[in-house]
């Protein structure tokens, strides 16, 4: 499967030891792109596990949609 | 500005203290989704230096098209 998902930072986010969880000894890192935490893990990746191998999704406005296609400019 | 990227994972990366720079002291996280050691910073935000703000873009193939919109399957 995979998910089309809107980003909207220009540059990355740098961590150090003090974003590591004390007690867990370390920091989930969101990759599935839906966390409202994003870059961190908000445990939204639990909407992708039903998600279908073969089908490309997009998630917005709280709710999950097949993408047929994206129309660009330039076509 | 704002980009649609597409991303595969279905779960987080745990980050712990052997992920950080000895070094430089931290870790540089992707925000832009734009980079190829995802999670992982490789520098690939330039290339969104030069966005308009009014518009979404697409990141394909090396190349960077304007988005028009985007076909679902319910629509």
């Amino acid at each position: 499967m995979t998910r089309l998902v809107e980003l909207e930072e220009t540059g990355p986010r740098k961590l150090d030891p003090s974003d590591i969880d004390d007690e867990k000894g370390d920091v989930a890192i969101c990759q599935c792109g839906l966390s409202e935490s994003f870059p961190f893990c908000d445990g939204s990746h639990r909407r992708t596990e039903d998600e279908d191998p073969e089908t490309t999704y997009v998630y917005e406005d709280g709710k999950r949609r097949e993408l047929e296609r994206i129309v660009t400019a330039d076509q």
